[in-house]
This record gives C-alpha cells, structure tokens and sequence, in this order.
C-alpha cells in the first residue's frame, strides 16, 4: 500500500468517526473496519461524479446501510455534491445526509438500511447490467460492462432476503456482481458466535457462487486488491469475505459497544493521533488525498467522454437499437401505449382479472423493452408470461438467455421484490415486475416499502387476491393485505374490476414513474361493466352504477363491484335506487381534486363498502361496511361468497338496513372534513 | 419391505389420489411421491391418536402443506377421529379436511401451506422439547425425549425464512429434529433446473446439519428406515434428503402438471390396477391395514401409559417440579400475576415504554417460567433481556445451556416469528416472544399471520415503534405498521402510553391464551400518565384526561397521549374543554361491550385521532386525524416531532379547527352503526 492509500483511507476513517460525533449518533464501528476496503472499491470503481445518472458506470451499494457515514466520506472525496458541511449535519433534519443511504442523494445507487435489502438490490443491479448488455452490445461496442460492488456484514447475510437473492444469483451467474462480505464477528447481540456460527464460505459455494477469502482484512492491502482482480475473471458472482475488526484503532475495538454510539472524546483523541492527524481539528481531509481522488473522478469522466462517443457511433450503424437506448436513457415510455392496451364492453364474457392482465402484458411484452420480470414460481397461476417471452437465464443452461425478459424467481418472494427495487435503480427506464398470490405479497413487504420509499418503478403482480381463490383456504386468503399496502405512502393498490380497469391500472402504473404499484387480481372470473372505461377507471374511482336520485352507494373494489352492480339491479326492482363506486385505487383516487372527489361521495349518501377483504380503513370513504373481518375458509370459491353472503341479495339486504338507519339524518360526506 | 408396509403405502396413495378427485381440487403429486416416506415416520412415532395433547408425543409437521391430503390419509390410518367421510369432504366447506392442514384437526400439530414456516415450526417444536427436557429431566425419568419430524419440498427449500431458522436450527444443536427434504426437482414453474440449482446438501451441512442423501426415494425403503436410524444418534438436527419422484405412479408422474391438480379418471384407473387396487372402488383401506396402524397406536397408548405414571412416581420425588409442570399441561397461567406487575402515579418519573417493558419482562422471568423467547439481534435496543436470563445455548458454546430461557435469534426476523409459532405450537404453556424494531416486524409478517390464524400465543415485542426513534430516519421509521397488523384478525396490539398500560398489555397479553400480541413500545421517554391505570386500560380503551362538557375529543396512543393531554391542558387555558381518549389496543376494545364503547365515543362529541404514523384506520373511531400519511425524516427525535407539529400546540390548533367544523352540526360517534 502506497503512503497516499493510507493517508486516503485514514482520512475516511476519521470523516467518518467526525460526522458520528458531531451527530452524538449512529455507527463508527463498521466505517473503521471496512474504510480500507471501501477506498479500493472506489479505486477500481469507474464512475464520473459530475454524472452520477451515467448508465454504464459501475454500481455500487452499502447493504449495512448503518455504515453511511463511510459512504459519505467516500462520496465527499470521490467529488458527488456532499460538503463538509453536509458531513457536518449528518443526521440532522433535512439535511443532505440522514441516518441511512438514501437513493436521492447523488451517487447512492440505492436506500439502504434495512438488513439483507441491499445485496438482493445489487443482485437486482447486476441482473439489470447483464440484461442491458445482452440486449445492446455489438461486435465492437461494449454499451454495458460495469460491475457491481457490494459490502455486506453479518446481519445481511443472516437475513432470509439474501439467502433468497444469493441463491438465485448463483444460479444465474451473474458474474458482475462483487460483494465484499465484512466479517467482524460482531453483530449488536455481542459476538456473532451467539447465534450465527454457519460455515458462510460453504454455504456461498453451495449457491454457486466464488468464495474468496482475505483472512487479515485490516492489513492486508495487496489481497483485496487482488481479490477483486480475481472476482472479474470468474465467470459465478464472487463473495470476497473479509475478515476486519470493527471499530478498528478505537480503544474499544473488536467489540460491539463500539457498533451504534459516538467514539468518547478521549479515544478520537488517540484515534487520530495515531493515525498522524491533529486531533484538535476535525473533519480535516489534506490536499494530496483531495488530488488522489480526483484523478479516480478524472478517469471516470474520461471514460464516460469515450462511452457517449461510441454510443454515437453505435446509434448511427444500430439506429432502432440507438433510438430505444436513447429513449429509455431520457425516461421515456414507448410512445401510446393507450391504443394498445384491451377495451371491453358489457357483451364481452367475463374472464378472471389475472387472465385479463396476462392480456395486456402480452401486450406490452413487445411494445415496452424495459419491462422485465416474473413470477415467484407461480407463473401458471399467476400468468405473467407472455407467449413469446424468452427466459432470463445463463445461455449455459439452454432454458434462455441474458436477453430473456422473463425470470424465474423460485419460491423467494421477498428476493424477488427486492431484486426488482435493484433492476429499476439500475436506470434505462428499467420497469419490473415481481408476481405471487396476494397473500404472500407479504412475505416481500419488507422490499415493498423500499419500493414506494424510493420510488422504483416495480409492478407487483399479486393474483388470487381474496376468499375467491377457494379451496386452498385460509392460509392462502388475503384478509389484512390490501389494507396494509394502501397504508405505504407512495404505493398505489390496484384492484380492477373488469377488463377496463385491469387495462387502466396498467397505463396508470406505467406512467407513474417514482410510485410502485401493487396490481391485485381475481383466480375466479369476473363480469365485464357496462360503466368502465380506460378513462374513468385511470381516475382511481368513479361511479360505475348511477341512478336518479340514489338514496345510498355501494363503493366496491375488484371481484365485488359486478355483485354490487347486481344487488343495485335488485334494489332498483324494489324501487331502492343506489350508485355503485368502483374504487380500484385509493392512491389514484386521493390524487383527485377535491371536488371530483365529492362528487362521487357526496354529502347527503351514506355509502356502504364492500369489499370481502378487513373493513379496515373503508370508514374514510363508507359510513357503513361489508366485508371479512376474520379469517377465511377453505371450499370452492362461490360456496365461500354464500357462505359469508357476498351476494347479490346478501348486499342488497344490507343496504336497505343502511337506507332505513340513516333516513331523516344529516350525512356528511365522509371525504368532507375540517382537516 | 414387507407385504404389509407395501399395502399400507398403497392405501396412503390412493387415499390421496381419491380425496383430490372428490374434491375436483388439491395436490396428488406430493403425495404420491411421499406416501414411503411419510409411512416410515408415521411407523416411527410414538404418538396415542386417543390422545393428541400428551406432551412427550412425537410430532410431525408437514411443511409443504398442499399435500395435506397425504396427511389425512395418515391420520386416519393412524386412528385420529377423521373418518372416511370427512376425508370425501377434503376442501368442502366446513368440513375437517381443508385445503392446507390446520390445527384444530386433532393430530395435526401446527397449520402449514405458506411455504417456509413448517420446517420453522418444526424448528421451533424441537426448540422447546429440548427446553423441556433441561428443565424437568432427571435421572432415572425422562420426562421429555420426543422427536420432531419434518416433510419439506423445494418451495420450503427456497425460501428466506427456512434459510433464518435452519441456520439457527444448526447453531443450536437441535438433535431431535429429522427433517425430511422432499427431492423431486419439480416446482410449479416445471424443473427446478429453472431457478433452484444450488447444492442443498452443501448448504445445510455449512449449517451445521448432518445430511443425509436417500438417493432412491421411490424403492429404497431400507435407506429411508436406516437415515432415520443413524438420525437418531447424531447430536445435529439432521436433514434427510430423499429423492423422489413426483406424481408415482400417474401417467404424468415426474412433471408439474400432477402437482396441483387431480389426475384424470383413466389415470386413477392405470394407478389403482397397477396397485393390486379395485378400479371401480374409491377410498378402500384393506383390514390388514387398520389392523397394522392400529398396532402402532397401541404401543403410542401403551408409551403415554408408562410415561403417566412415571409423571406421577416423578411429582412424587420433585414436587415443585411435577407440579409446575402439571400446572402447565392444564394449561394455567401462575396465580396472582396482577400482583407482582408494576404501577406508576404521575409523581414517576417519564421512561421510554420499552425501558417500562424491560421492567415488566424482569418481573415475569421468574413468576412465569413457560415464558421463552428473545431478540434479532437487538437486546440491547429491545431491553428484553431479564438481568437474571440464562441463554439457550448448546451447552458445549459455554454461553448457556437448554434449560435457558432467552433465545438469540440473530438477524432473522421471520424466522424467530415462526420458531415462535412452533414454541407455542408444542404445548407446556409456553408463551413464547420475539422481539424488533416495529418497523421490522414487517419482515415477519408471514409467520405473524399464521400465529393469529392458529391462534399462538406468541409476543411480539415491537420497539422504536414510530419516527420518535428519530435518527435512524425513514428506512426505520413505521407508518404503515400499526395499521397493517390491526387489520389481522385475531391479533392484539397494544401501544401503551405509560408504565400502567405497558403492566395493562402484558398483563392481557398473558391471558389471552389464543390471541397473540404485538407490544409497541417508545424509543423515547413518556411521562407517566395520572389518568392511567392497569385496570382501565385493560378494557383497550378509556378516557384517560376527562373534562366537563368537553366540545371535542382526541384519541391516541403510545407516545401521543400524553401529548394529547398537553393539549388538553393548553385548550383548557381557552375555554376549549376536550377529552383524551388512549386507545392502546384495538382488538381489546372492540371486544368491550357496546354501551362502554359508546360511553367513551359518545354522539355528539367530534373526535380527532393523533397518532404519529399512517391515519389509515382511524377513522373507524375519529372523524378527524392528525398523523403522518408520508414517510418520516432523519434527525433528532424531538425535532421530528416538531417539524410534523406533533406537539402539544400543534394538536390544539387542529382542534379547535375541528371543534368549528362541527359546531352546531349533528355528529354521530363513528361506533354508532346501522350494520
Ligand atoms: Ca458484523
Ligand atoms: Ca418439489
């Protein structure tokens, strides 16, 4: 190791042991450990940080996302827009560095935090690289090649999240992905040695992945250098374990008080002395380590300089392939995508949602590139493969290629998810898409948020989305599911009706480019309505069902919006007039003007909801509900409805009681309110 | 083999094959391949069908649940009262035969089909059997030496949280547990090939698993008794790998297509023949074939006769023994537990809830032995830990031993939730707890579910359980947790503002034996409340802060309460006089009786709810909200509170707008329904 190695790599250490007092909060530990091994990662790094929005820069992600005070050290040097100043106000309210990554600062790839996310993100990255070059390389024009790095520490590998996305990087070979595994043998708990004493280099060896290990990882310059050499030669994804001690040069080193709290004053005095720096002074960063980094930003902008030279190049002998990578590089859809999508009428037969929505995506398959995804090894069931597709898999296997757009996930629900968060913070307008039974969306949950906390553009395809799936039973029936995800903010929650809607909620999902969509559809076969549209539909709400002077409406979602149509039609015969609400997405809904809004839940109508699903949350809209506050029950799915009286009549006969109770009495809209 | 084993095997297939066509529904194909497998273990258990509750019965878990009828088909054999008749009724409505197995079947020991969380239940039942036997042990009386047996497929295989409890399985040396990985290289996307290529084997053994390999699944019945023959003598939990061929003997054997749906007539036909089977004939079992199952309930019969009255010579000799153990099989809690729970005036000084929980964990760890659990790694944040707690540890780590009590989970959410469930699941009374971040429960959720469905009783202990954890900012910040988990059927979830409710929430917690609860507990210090009590917030619900003639009042919880009450305080100063509603379990009050819940939501009284995260839910009691329907920031805790307005002033200010909305309006208490 040069003098100049080590004067960078003492001065992130000290950056980072500053911001952590200055704040009196977060993580020194793992900073001190990993900074040599972090500064040769952003030494071989290509990135230009006056264009951090670079398609083919190499990636990189901090899965022990409680180590940010590293990264921001390193992005400072590397020249991203993060001053000492900044580095002053970590953690501090609204300040340019909060207490974990964060996607919108420039040069963080991806928010982490949450323990095993970000290596599944790197996964989902890696995957994202292979793809784009599989689809755009030619003899002569390498348009992708960059890596992926990742650091991970034992609580990511202890995660169920990234056993999933580990395993199935494995078997896809995705060969650019490099992550640093930090073996401290230190989690909060104390000694790892409490609960976590597996063999990780067998098991990663088991999933087909390189091992390598630097066993003196505070010392050992040379071996992570070449350790990183060796990973770009093979042909698996490489886990390069590497044994550091956390907190180290801390008086308290190798232990875990020194894992979440300030260094005290007296041992950043030693720190620092030791380390050559005036332990007076801190956040102190000298010229030369300044001058070192900015030849590594340097490189990188060259490298950017004679990749956008050979994209104009390859544009002008590749021309449909240049215009789509110009495209997708600038953000934008294929143009009308609306003309493509199904339209319905009433005399159409009624078909199950989800096969509704395995015609659109077969649809969009060929329209829209950057749609990639799959299924959670439900794939007959939740049909989300179009007939043409090809599979994204090692051609080595013979079952597809990089080229394919279809993935076969496994049985890894929240892999999936968070896999798909990585593809679409890869960039190139990058749209995927995760599907499994709606119940098990929440296996994945834990990936869901980050979706709609950093706004990635991921679909999440969620089939068999209530009692209706039938015989399976309880354990498969969704009841708190969809009132869970319309709590996420920024997480729109799709659940159409009919053909329309399922067309409606795919545009709206498409061109919501920073809001994940959770897209929930019927096993069973569902009527197509004679009051949607496309356009109403992309509203969010709508009244499906009008009638003259309605003394109630029935607001309705997905498979329950054609029984409540019914019952309207057998109230009507008793002279009871009521609207019917479709309301297929809350988010799209709430976006609405006000008084949009109030037209469909006007003052002076009690609503009911309906919905076989938790009543939890449907008081914001209904003054009265229908639905499944218990858990459900295995039989065939009609039989399910009558038992619950989901029915025509067994809605109708609520309604009236509904119309009897609020006769005479001032109803307020529920949407008109004080605050 | 013999004839007799051959025969048995038969009838368990073709059990199987005529329950899935009755029902025109289910899974023939694991079943086929497994009837070998799950015939030895049955032949293998000591278990008294007369008495499914015995505590030292060996148990089985069939993780990959959608081959119940399998299952049935053993325990009608086995004698457990599900006869003929019920199994035609397989996943008819209401009927004993569900889709997945459930377990209020009487010889069925946890609920499965949610892939992943049987091997963890499994995990979880040889965790207490082996604390069992630390605890009540002595020479000459083995009171508890029960195995655990498992079925797993692929599914289970591939996801995250068998990976979290495997590893920790393996850690803990759990020698009991025989799990049987069903290797049939079929998933329902077709060949496992397409995602699941990793080396099983290799991966269980980095666990620290002896693994075993039963190469021909199909015919070698000898390997398949021997496996679990040298099983038995490992001091690993051991995984037995059986190669298997789904579907056996259909036509379609082999393929996906006979994994989840019914072979076709001529199929059944060719299978039954081939069997030596009548064609024309459903449901037969030979008489030899009850005879030889009958032989194995004898000697089970025979085992808990034995074992009783060793109990009785054993209650004899170690009397405080026996009889806590007797206590706990009858199910009862420790007399007396409302006695030894703190109370608090408002003279106390203000701790953070969690620390108040720390307190009231210290004083159970004594007085309520069956209680067991502990951490993801979060100890020192979660305060879960009795300062007098001995570990569970393998006694060869020398950091405790089996007769502990507290459980490092490491880094495994999801995993300590359904090891939980299995805890619970074995019976002894154990009340078992993990414990996390409340944002991090959202990675548990699978297994949190399933312990309401099944009605465990489990403890979530959930910390930092809003933005007041302050700066760890948004990636840790809940919003939409509450929200999600009160719309769980069956599940409490408490939120307490002070030290009487947090005593108040343990203390219904431990006596709502089929009810689980999640415990929310402050990051922050919270002023003890004078309005609080154990008694009245047992009830869910109550006004802690009354006022004469009060034109409006606020509901909250946890930390808001007393924020609320600040409010209060400042509005009376106006002439503005309100009530405070805390409201720390909805589940509890929902269950109150309708006048108490309309004393306390009366009409005419205009309510605000306040809680700092999503407001979704809320307005099932409020007509007003004032919460937090975005993701929170980085920073202090305090200042996140003010930047939101969340103060005592930001609270009246909304009121008093509320209060002028509804002046002279009819307001109706949101509680006061037509349906
Ligand atoms: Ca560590
Ligand atoms: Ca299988």
């Amino acid at each position: 190791m040069s003098d100049i190695d080590n004067l960078a790599i003492s001065t992130i250490r000290l950056l980072a042991v500053d911001q952590v007092a200055a704040a009196n909060s977060g993580h020194p530990g793992a900073p001190l450990g990993l900074a040599q091994v972090a500064h040769i990662i952003f030494k071989n790094m290509i990135q230009n940080p006056a264009s951090p929005d670079w398609l083919n820069k190499d990636r990189f992600v901090l899965s022990n996302g409680h180590s940010v005070a590293l990264l921001y050290s390193l992005l400072h040097l590397a020249g991203y827009p993060l001053s000492i100043e900044d580095l002053k106000q970590f953690r501090h309210i609204n300040s340019k560095t909060p207490g974990h990554p964060e996607a919108e600062t420039p040069g963080i790839d991806v928010t982490t935090g949450p323990l095993g996310q970000g290596i599944c993100n790197a996964v989902g990255l890696a995957l994202a690289q292979e793809h784009i070059a599989a689809r755009f390389n030619k003899p002569g024009f390498e348009i992708s090649n960059n890596y992926t790095y990742c650091i991970l520490g034992d609580g990511c590998m202890m995660e169920g999240v990234a056993s999933e996305a580990c395993s199935l990087a494995g078997h896809l070979k995705l060969s650019k992905l490099i992550a640093f595994y930090d073996d401290n043998h230190i989690s909060i708990d104390g000694d790892t040695n409490v609960a976590f004493t597996e063999d990780v280099n067998k098991r990663y060896e088991a999933y087909g992945w390189e091992v390598l290990w630097v066993k003196d990882g505070m010392h050992d310059y040379e071996g992570i250098t070449k350790a990183i050499e060796q990973a770009k030669k093979s042909d698996k994804p490489t886990l390069i374990r590497v044994t550091t001690i956390i907190g180290y040069g801390s008086k308290m080193q190798g232990t875990h008080s020194v894992h979440g709290a300030p260094l005290k004053a007296d041992d950043i005095v030693q720190l620092k002395t030791h380390l050559g720096f005036d332990p007076s002074k801190s956040f102190v960063v000298p010229e030369e380590v300044y001058s070192y980094y900015k030849s590594f930003a340097d490189s990188g902008a060259a490298a950017e300089a004679k990749w956008s030279a050979m994209l104009k190049e390859y544009s002008s002998q590749y021309p449909e392939l240049g215009a789509e990578l110009k495209r997708r590089i600038a953000g934008e859809l294929p143009a009308d995508l609306e003309s493509i999508l199904p339209t319905f009428t009433a005399a159409d037969k009624a078909v199950a949602t989800r096969k509704l929505s395995e015609g659109v995506i077969s649809k969009l398959y060929d329209a829209v590139p950057e749609l990639i995804g799959g299924s959670a090894d439900l794939t007959g069931s939740n049909l989300t493969r179009a007939p043409d597709a090809v599979d994204f898999q090692p051609p080595s296997t013979g079952l597809g290629d990089y080229s394919g757009r279809y993935i076969r996930f496994g049985v890894r629900e929240h892999g999936m998810a968070a896999i798909c968060n990585g593809i679409s913070a890869y960039g190139a307008n990058f749209i995927s898409f995760g599907a499994t039974f709606m119940n098990f969306v929440s296996y994945a949950v834990g990936a869901v948020r980050l979706s709609a906390l950093s706004g990635h553009h991921v679909l999440y395809v969620a089939t068999h989305d209530s009692i209706g799936l039938g015989e399976d039973g309880p354990t498969h029936q969704p009841i708190e599911t969809l009132t869970h995800l319309r709590s996420i903010p920024n997480l729109s929650v799709w659940r159409p009706a009919d053909g329309n809607e399922t067309s409606a909620a795919y545009l709206v999902a498409l061109k919501n480019k920073h809001t994940p969509s959770v897209l929930a559809f019927s096993r069973q076969n569902l009527p197509q309505l004679a009051g949607s549209s496309i356009a109403k539909a992309s509203k969010g709400g709508y009244v499906v069902h009008g009638s003259e002077a309605p003394v109630a409406a029935v607001v309705a979602t997905g498979s329950e919006v054609g029984i409540a149509v019914e019952a309207a039609e057998l109230l009507a015969k008793e002279g009871v007039n009521i609207n019917v609400i479709s309301l297929p997405d809350w988010f799209t809904f709430d976006a609405q003007p006000k008084d949009y809004k109030l037209s469909i839940f006007p003052d002076g109508l009690p609503v009911m909801s309906f919905e076989v699903l938790s009543t939890n949350g449907w008081s914001k809209y209904a003054h009265e509900h229908f639905g499944l506050d218990r858990f459900g029950i295995s039989g065939k799915g009609p039989d399910v409805y009558k038992y619950f009286e989901f029915t025509g009549e067994g809605v109708a006969k609520r309604v009236k009681k509904v119309v009897d109770f609020y006769k005479g009495t001032e109803v307020k809209s529920r949407l008109n309110t004080a605050l």
